[in-house]
């Protein structure tokens, strides 16, 4: 048997399984999401952190592609420190070209073939997830355990589902038949072979908050469909996505692979290698996550040039609230939804609408102004509590949006929770700043309907809860949305709000409480962006997520 | 159990054996291809004939439709004489707000009833082939025969095959499920659903030589995904799709659904209503095929309006002689391509590359000059055959065609073979013309790389058979093609052909010979389009074709 074909027995069970978690949309990790000893191996905390350190202040030297022309490097730990490493930096045109020659003899394997070599490299790589951790910790300032989460178990995770749909996808056709067709007294027959012909190299563009969560499902899409990849990392994030893309060249080399499939882009001028790529007649697909600005412009380029884009852009999330069983709880959920690593997650809830008269509580009645206060006080008691507060709210990823807390701060509203700075222990300088709350009137559309990105939310009084939804609505409509969430004890209110809700083209999340919050998005099972809204074009991991990456071309032989 | 319950179960078999074919590609046809009284009744083809008379010079009253404002028609036989029907017209907003108001409740049918639904439809709209034969073979001027099977069973397969292709992409996800995450000592359990929601209304504009073949494919593809769909028909034919979308209206209507799900747009004033259907924000889907020229203006409009496009254009086919077993073989089977419709299918050649030096045939060989003039023997022989000629040649739909027939035997090149005026028994005003055969030098890219939409041929000497795959690989790549041939007893030269061309992504027919040629295209088991090149960015019917007019959203209950 072939290196390959024994690779595809290695592996066979954990595509399989994959592959049925996708259909079924049940419960599956791969990779355990607890950054565990027991679980990675005792020293992998202790190793992962002296990768990290030893990488402090050194050029990155693990990479295996060629053509680099320059070191480069501008990374700050939102925590306060230099990280000083660079990278090796390639011309657009000579990763294109590269990228390009690596396809053909990976498209001469078979797809189970593609999958196992891809689980392979997952597997090596995620001997690194505790680096890979320390390394999103000190780039995107998200708290260490959702760093190791995020980008480890959750992004593998992600990857796993990409290549599954992949394998689904591409299966739904036999790749070669015998066509028999009876003419009467005789029969024509056909040898028919079907070629998939991925649309050419992929670009993925990462973002500064999520650098691999958000960069392996379109990286992983396209590699099953036969295409090389190219991770075109955020200038002031790439450490996190060096290590996975280093990593899987030296497995792809160590099957004798071409370790071009997949590179890393990052360059001193971030658009201007950008541009480059996505101008580069070899391009054919680009994945994109990133602010609306930008991602808009990343999708015109692609429509000129007839090149298909898969965008997670911004939109602008919220929260109806109007009856709940346990109103505590709900609060509590909330809460930690609006702390956690500070807002910046593009699942995070922005605005929350509350009825003017107040919600039901059980039997009881809470005022609107009560349920501020209540829910103030509980964003209070998660970033002050010295051991949950600091490691939930993480670090803001750019100065910038310290610049946009303070502005939002000075609005002529008011305030319901002034945002506070908060003391992260061992990093003194760590940009760490508690939410901020703030009240809007419905009318003020032209403040809550802005994407407050970061430690920024409204509470917004409505009529009733219905009044809420249909604001909700509204705002997907015109601004896009990943995620909304509805509180309601009421189950004609709630079949309501699901339909109008979907219609507007935004996922739902009811009654969440617990330890479950609207910014997770479980991989195997929920489509993460629908497609359907300004958000975005894409979701992870719908067929139309790898079905859109190639074409079926026909021959067939006669005689 | 419900009609549609009861429906889906009826219809199970013809389903699961589409399913089955759609996977596997072998040959299926639920519908025969021959217009036999034995299959379709014996007086079948009289009812029509009979259906056809009485329909001509009046209004055509069979549609369900509401919001008619004023009939109108334009229809001409290119047999001679004028059809004299008048279509209802109706605004854009107006059919566009009577498909959206039908959508809801189809989307709450389950997908294999939908199926159910459409098959229903495509049973009853069967017993009108007859009829729609004669009505396709007097606005496109195709013979009966063809008229017969490309409007009815080959279309009808084609729009079973996007039900089923549908069915399979719906299917690949659970609707609902219930997600358990184990957290140690507790699990958290949430209920979810996932809606597949179609992007809005679909409109289909259909062509003027395959007014039903073309547009059945995307206007199932979308009603199988939950959308409404309108065929916009060419204003010149319009009387085929009025018969299918009449019977569909009324198929409905019947099952107690809204009749308004499928309707026929036409109108006075073709740009007109073409361009207010596109523009109308309740669209979501456009199918196209006509002329690169308006696909590249609805491609700009869909890409502005960020609407998902599925486009069939023009492009150049070609063909490459090299080497043949039996070249007389050979040259009947291009001759017949050459033919068929007078080169007015999408699929037909128009170039055909044969090294200078002339080809081998079996142990012999055969000099450049002899291939051309047996070929050109072959196709006179075809058109003066009183019995083949005229139904193989049809009519030419478009009188815009005869002038570019004159352009082309006017141009200042070696005529191979000159068209002639043909006689069509019983249509003595038919525009019948043989085919035109002109030698151009593989210099003359200006003239032999342009369209010539037509029974217009260009016999062009290459180097070697190579040179010639290396030539149409570049012409593909420059105008697109929907096929192309190769003629090659080397199996060396086979594969290097395939690699190339693939790579350039067209199809590729090597060696037809026999009642098979390379302008059929079998629904079930060849993709019809690739979408990797400019002649169209679609394929009936790959996973795309149905996976990109939806999104899925995910409700996620608590509790």
């Amino acid at each position: 048997m072939s290196t390959f074909s024994l690779l595809a027995d290695k592996h066979s069970a954990t595509i399989d399984r994959a592959l049925a978690a996708v259909h079924d949309r049940s419960f599956h990790a791969h990779w355990p999401e607890a950054p565990s000893g027991k679980i990675y191996g005792e020293t992998a905390n202790a190793d992962g952190q002296a990768a990290f350190e030893a990488q402090k202040s050194k050029a990155f030297d693990r990479l295996l592609q060629q053509g680099v022309v320059l070191h480069h490097g501008e990374e700050e730990s939102p925590y306060g420190f230099t990280l000083g490493i660079t990278y090796p930096v390639t011309s657009a045109d000579h990763l294109m070209r590269q990228a390009h020659a690596a396809m053909a003899s990976w498209q001469k394997l078979s797809v189970r073939e593609r999958a196992a070599v891809l689980i392979e490299c997952l597997e090596d790589a995620s001997k690194h997830f505790f680096e890979i951790g320390y390394a999103t910790q000190h780039t995107t300032g998200q708290g260490f355990v959702m760093s190791f989460q995020a980008s480890g178990p959750h992004s593998f995770d992600r990857a796993l589902e990409a290549v599954a749909t992949g394998v689904h996808a591409l299966e739904s056709f036999v790749t070669e038949q015998e066509w028999t067709k009876p003419m009467g007294k005789m029969n024509v027959v056909l040898k028919k072979r079907f070629h998939v012909r991925p649309k050419g190299v992929n670009v993925t563009i990462g973002c500064s908050t999520f650098p691999v969560w958000n960069t392996l499902p379109g990286m992983f899409a396209s590699l099953i469909t036969g295409a090389a990849t190219i991770a075109k990392a955020h200038t002031k994030v790439v450490y996190p996505i060096a290590i996975v893309v280093a990593s899987m060249q030296h497995t792809l080399a160590r099957l004798g692979l071409d370790p071009h499939l997949v590179q890393l882009a990052c360059g001193a001028h971030e658009h201007r290698i950008t541009h480059d790529l996505l101008e580069n007649p070899l391009l054919g697909t680009v994945d994109y996550t990133g602010s609306s600005q930008f991602g808009n412009e990343v999708e015109a380029i692609c429509a000129r040039n007839k090149v298909t884009c898969f965008t997670e852009k911004a939109g602008v999330n919220n929260i109806v609230l109007g009856s709940a069983a346990n109103l505590d709880a709900v609060l509590d959920n909330i809460a930690f939804s609006l702390s956690l690593y500070s807002g910046q997650m593009c699942t995070a809830p922005q605005n929350i609408f509350i009825p003017e008269n107040g919600v039901s509580d059980g039997e009881a009645h809470v005022s609107f102004d009560d349920v501020c206060s209540r829910l103030a006080a509980k964003v209070r008691d998660i970033a002050h509590n010295e051991k949950m507060g600091p490691t939930t709210l993480g670090a803001l990823q750019n100065p910038h949006t310290k610049d946009r807390l303070e502005a939002a701060s000075a609005l002529s509203v008011q305030v319901i929770l002034p945002s506070e700075r908060i003391a992260q222990p061992g990093f003194d300088h760590a940009r760490t700043y508690s939410p901020l709350i703030l009240k809007a009137g419905v009318e003020q559309a032209e403040l809550y309907e802005n994407e407050w990105f970061g430690p920024i939310a409204f509470v917004i009084p409505v009529e009733d809860f219905s009044h809420g939804v249909r604001r909700v609505a509204q705002i997907v409509r015109a601004h896009g949305a990943l995620t909304s969430a509805c509180y309601t004890t009421d189950e004609a209110q709630q079949r309501e709000a699901e339909e109008m809700l979907i219609d507007a083209g935004v996922p739902v999340a009811f009654n969440f409480t617990g330890p479950i919050w609207i910014n997770q998005s479980a991989a195997f099972s929920d489509f993460h962006g629908t497609g359907a809204n300004n958000a975005g074009n894409a979701s992870y991991a719908d067929l139309s997520f790898v079905a859109a990456r190639y074409n079926v071309i026909g021959t067939r032989v006669c005689g």
